[in-house]
């Protein structure tokens, strides 16, 4: 994990997870989807305005969050500029103190996977610096050897991975829900393999560093994922504009308080073109909203104040 | 498709595929798949350096290939540079008269998938410039409005899909061959994803707008394959390095030339390290070796000579 630098010893990524989500009061994951329509900037140059609009919507939500998410398409719509201003976006995050979650949904094999997980995590060497992410998301379709790769890059940088295991949308039903001949769903069995990949990785806290995209969307699925991923992080995608809320969410914080990361993106950073108000002002209510009613969740599931 | 320009009238996808493959008398993929530690140039600076190499082995192989396939990956641990190298990569590839394939396996739902479709393709407006690939593989486990995106996007610019259905590598066995309890398999689920989305997108030589990744390495599945999509161009990985044979293909060409589009990267890239000589000339005889295989078997199964 970039940013730690607390001791010496490594770590466990579990147990710096939870570090920093104790330590935020905070579950909350601030999505990074910059939209060239609406950007919080009018500076003429798209990827000025990009830029201006990450720094912004990272110093007025922030302070809610633990985690900023960047979406990688709407920076790659960018081209290079693009890939400049996801770096500084990360670099801005981390000065904020907040960790960074790639949302790339990469997922690829060997040699090509290995390369996703060194340009996300640590690099290549001096010259082939990665971007520094904290935690990325990986698509699992191709099996366990398009997502290993990704797990040895995130440890060699201290950082985490979280697979896409039931994602939030309408359509993820057609594959992701399909009932299998052996019993269980195809959900299922990717949850399965988050447990297998993730095994032993837990430090005090008892999360692994191989977490599991889960939506927020289908609360009947996030009490099945959790008795399948006992120990592993759930990003929680989908509450807000999809439809998910806080209040299902229950299942996903029984390990711990870093257990689930709800993440908001448009809730958040669109909040003024429903409620009025400056784009910064109504950010951050949005965001603080969000936060509180996620600790509170987390402190009733975990019986604490 | 990016360099066309023979009549203003629109032209199928499938149709301008055919007429690629027909003029070049190839099937032939040029993967891109630069790595680091092996690049054709010893310019010090890594993405002059990556550069170069692709320029060289465009060169040097593309006589023999209808198209070239860049790893997005590759290019990305270059950060910025790469995307730069990148562009400058397909440029020279259309300058060549190579189609692109922009092999990122992407998938994301609405918003997302369509800013990844804008920047692989034809871009969103003048000030966003995508990089103008002619083909993308995308990742279809989010569902079918995770790929429809992608679609609509190609449609716009005059490009083509290419869905992942079977991949070459081992792991692909476990959620991709997974049974189904209503039967077939999660590939072959896919596969009716794929036949569906592209329905009405053919031309007159019948192929579709929407292909499928269908490994060369288990031939058993080809021929379910090509049964279940009978107007999809295949992108068939896995010859050479990962165990695929060439005459192991044939059902792909059933629907003509241009049914099978036949990658390969290290075996021609890599082949002056197995067989000696200049790097140029090894992989230029590499690829002319794998061209004529393919045109061939196309030839014997078309009937034609």
């Amino acid at each position: 994990m970039a940013a730690s630098g607390e001791q010496d010893m490594k770590i466990a990524f579990g147990d710096e997870l939870t570090r920093r989500v104790e330590r935020r009061a905070s579950q909350l994951v601030l999505g990074l989807d910059p939209d060239p329509e609406h950007l919080w900037s009018s500076l003429p140059e798209p990827a000025d305005a990009l830029r201006e609009h990450c720094e912004r919507v990272i110093a007025a939500a922030g302070p809610a969050c633990v985690a900023v998410k960047p979406q990688l398409a709407r920076f790659e719509l960018f081209g290079a500029a693009g890939r400049l201003a996801l770096g500084e976006a990360v670099d801005a995050a981390h000065a904020a103190g907040l960790l960074v979650i790639a949302d790339g949904k990469r997922g690829d094999i060997d040699v090509t996977a290995r390369a996703y997980g060194q340009s996300l995590f640590g690099g290549a060497g001096p010259a082939l610096a990665g971007l520094g992410a904290d935690l990325a998301t990986v698509n699992p379709l191709m099996g366990p050897d398009a997502v290993e790769p990704f797990v040895s890059e995130a440890r060699a940088a201290g950082a985490g991975v979280l697979v896409l295991v039931r994602t939030s949308n309408p359509g993820a039903a057609l594959i992701q829900d399909a009932q299998l001949a052996d019993g269980g769903t195809v959900w299922e069995a990717l949850a399965g393999l988050v447990d297998e990949l993730g095994r032993g990785s837990a430090g005090e806290c008892g999360l692994d560093d191989v977490g599991a995209v889960v939506g927020a969307t289908v609360p009947a699925h996030l009490e099945r994922a959790r008795a399948l991923m006992p120990r592993a992080a759930f990003l929680l995608p989908g509450i807000g504009v999809q439809g998910g809320r806080i209040e299902d969410l229950a299942p996903a914080f029984r390990p711990g308080r870093a257990g689930g990361l709800v993440s908001a993106s448009r809730s958040i950073v669109n909040a003024h073109r429903d409620g009025g108000g400056a784009p910064e002002q109504a950010a951050r209510a949005a965001a603080e909203t969000l936060r509180e009613s996620a600790w509170e969740l987390s402190s009733a599931v975990l019986g604490a104040s």
